[in-house]
């Protein structure tokens, strides 16, 4: 595309080729003129008609198979439908979702079993190596750093840096707002034991991240699930509703790009959001890990942006988006900063010192922000892809969420399909998922999955995906059996 | 010393000294004659006069002056008189020791503050160069380490070289009986929570370190103060009473060169310890972070050892032998293994891979031996140094512990000194030191410090420890003052 009568061709050819697929002419699974044909016909350059292809191919709308050329893609259907809105109820709920974790922790571990399940990206999409290079440096260079306690706030040229990141969120933090930690974990662990007791109640999105539910329950705290749109995040009216009714003590939300359903919530409901626990005086925990990944590359701001008083809690981490094994993490706790400086210490006294020096070092060079362009496009691309192929491949009757950041998908499918049931037999068959009910303080979204597309699409991942299409018409198959033997 | 008529002349010639000073021919302050004259006169090498010379030096008899010879040292005075015993109080106490940590923790930050506070090996004591190394090549070589979560229990290859550690600590355990963690202070901290609940009350050893009461303190746990002997460590009768007759959910202990006393438990206690605990079916969470830094070379055994049914919590961590700064722990958790794993999962996640990386291949390099040998030296020599001049330079009345591994010194002077306000007074002259208070929920030891001897005796730790002594001595005298003018 060096010119712009390129450019024109380039567009005029996809163009067309949406065209006919909209209204048709292409049909999913028929196959496109071969690039060679085309570019004869058209006069254009095979170069023009293979990027055309390649654009709409990532677009989600045809998919190339190898020594057969190009393909309509099958859509993904019916993916207006929403979500099933879980029942507000307001009575708090005792948690209990650590046995169903176990098996998707255990199945980590194994790099045989295909990861669909933690969310976590593929290591070559991260930039992993230019990282340890700094660390290689400065652990050679630096002989005797690591040797001491780093005690808190943590590692202040670290601090520094996210400081000036801190811009780009819009909220303006100054490095002494900021303590370090061991990922968004410990920062999340590290809020609530600042903000809460146990036993009491906390107001949290559901479905929402099983590790936040699994602290809760841990801690003894009891959830109150607010439901949440997968486009536009937490429901503020119902939140209201809850605050108003119900003795909570704090509120933990993940603003962007929520995990598992992917959604935003728009600056204005940040606003809102902060304004309504304003009105309550009570804490919002922000877990903002997936604030850097948006697909469009814009980068919303977090609730924080809207915090008058120091009521807001940020965390985030580079888990999702340098290095999950590094154990980088930090907390801008406003009001509750000292407090959170003394549990850090005496919980784990302080963060490794050559981690921090690393990633500070990072942050410094500028290659930050170039990674986070090619990580987004492949993220954005790669999640067009899985959700292509599960349209392709799961039961008609499946919902499939739409993010516009982060790199999970939350997937209902039809309610004979027991999620548990699908976690076992994909184990089985060395898949890993994330069951639905997992997502819940009360075990709902018993028929829905999370699927993680951190992993670059490939052969492996299509049988995987298709694998589990399989295992799904046959549980509804099985159930389909059962109900005319009754 | 090559043959053994060597080491006979060299024996007699530092029996002769000693002799000379305990009859009072040699008097504290008086010069030894010069090495060359006493060669001359005994008729024995250089070499051999120097060398008895050094040892009585290590033994803390005489001190060499730059320039002026060797001389004969104050003793340590009253070094008999035992530490004031505190009264068993069976009431729990809700711990508040945090305030008084925090000027602590603030020195930790300022290298111009002589590091007499935190309990810190200096790093030039350290293997912090060969783990560095280490590390540089890993992170060069292995491009993508470090990229991924390492879920609970943590890296296999760690837990591995610690299984082979633990049969030198006399507890043969298994690879998969250890979960690693950030430092021992995740490990106790993960320990409580496995075992108590918010408001239970925990048996724990006074005085002890302030970390441990900061964590219960935060935790919501109150504590009963078990007195502990200077020597002997944990008194187990004081524990059987407090266990009879208070609801006890749990008892920590450091057994093996506790802090900040020093102390070390036989066997013989450790066994009683561990049938008393059984009797009452009460988990043991033992911090053995101490265990390696004996200074006879002797690996003491941890209780751990003589646990029969899983009721040990053994945490450990490579802050004080190898290099605070990687922050690599562990937990030998017994029967509450799984329960853990599953809170280190939901509190941190995962620890940071390459830093578990090195420290492995460091263990398995054969290495950590060799320097611990000389880590056992410097500080069983370093300990002595510092012991004798706070002997030549605090108050008369003052008693000093006399620890047989670890690095810290329990310093109890005159009940009419104040330790918070020597603190406060040390850090305006630049030197931390850690007062007594905060070694016990209820505020005892109002007039005990605790110096750490992790740093070399140098003439900057010579200055410090002599400014202390002033400091000691004006508070008396301005008691004095303020008695006679009553």
């Amino acid at each position: 595309m060096g010119t712009s009568a390129e450019a024109l061709l380039f567009h005029r050819v996809a163009g067309d080729v949406a065209s006919l697929i909209e209204r048709g002419a292409l049909r999913p699974g028929d196959r496109l003129p071969s690039i060679r044909r085309l570019s004869r016909e058209r006069r254009v350059s095979i170069a023009t008609v293979l990027a055309a292809y390649t654009k709409l191919e990532h677009d989600g709308l045809v998919e190339a198979r190898a020594k057969s050329g190009h393909f309509v893609r099958r859509p993904v259907e019916p993916v207006i439908m929403p979500p099933r809105k879980p029942r507000l109820a307001l009575a708090p709920a005792r948690v209990s979702v650590s046995s169903g974790v176990a098996a998707l922790v255990n199945s980590m571990r194994d790099p045989a079993v295909v990861p669909l399940g933690a969310a976590a990206v593929a290591p070559e999409l991260l930039p992993i190596r230019a990282l340890n290079r700094i660390l290689s440096s400065l652990a050679r260079e630096l002989s005797t750093a690591g040797a001491a306690y780093d005690p808190p706030p943590g590692l202040q040229s670290l601090r520094r840096q996210l400081a000036r990141r801190s811009l780009t969120w819009g909220t303006a933090l100054d490095e002494d707002d900021f303590v370090t930690t061991i990922g968004a974990m410990e920062a999340l662990h590290l809020a609530l034991r600042a903000t809460t007791r146990p036993g009491d109640a906390i107001a949290i999105a559901t479905p929402t991240y099983f590790g936040l539910l699994q602290l809760a329950e841990e801690m003894n705290l009891r959830v109150i699930e607010v439901p949440t749109h997968p486009g536009t995040g937490l429901d503020i009216d119902a939140l209201e509703v809850v605050l108003s009714q119900a003795p909570v003590k704090a509120c933990l939300a993940v603003t962007t790009f929520d995990n598992p359903l992917g959604a935003l919530m728009s600056d204005e409901n940040k606003n809102r959001l902060v304004r309504l626990l304003d009105k309550h005086d009570l804490p919002l925990i922000e877990d903002d890990i997936y604030g850097d990944l948006s697909f469009d590359g814009s980068r919303p701001r977090p609730a924080k942006a809207f915090d008058r008083d120091g009521r807001v809690l940020l965390c985030g981490s580079i888990s999702k988006t340098m290095a999950a094994g590094y154990r980088v993490g930090w907390i801008s706790a406003g009001r509750y900063h000292a407090t959170i400086e003394r549990l850090k210490f005496s919980q784990s006294v302080s963060s490794p010192t050559l981690m921090q020096m690393t990633v500070a070092e990072y942050l410094d060079s500028g290659a930050y922000d170039r990674h986070l362009r090619h990580l987004r496009a492949a993220l954005a691309s790669q999640v067009q892809r899985y959700r292509a192929a599960i349209a392709t491949s799961f039961p008609p009757g499946t919902w499939v969420s739409e993010p516009k950041g982060g790199f999970v998908l939350w997937v209902e499918l039809p309610s004979e399909v027991s999620a548990l049931k699908l976690q076992s037999e994909a184990l089985a068959n060395g898949i890993a998922i994330a069951p639905g009910p997992i997502f819940s303080a009360r075990q709902r979204y018993s028929s829905s999955i999370r699927i993680t597309c951190g992993t670059p699409w490939s052969a492996r991942m299509e049988r995987a995906i298709s694998k589990l299409g399989e295992l799904a018409y046959a549980e509804l198959r099985g159930d389909m059996r059962a109900a005319a033997g009754r």
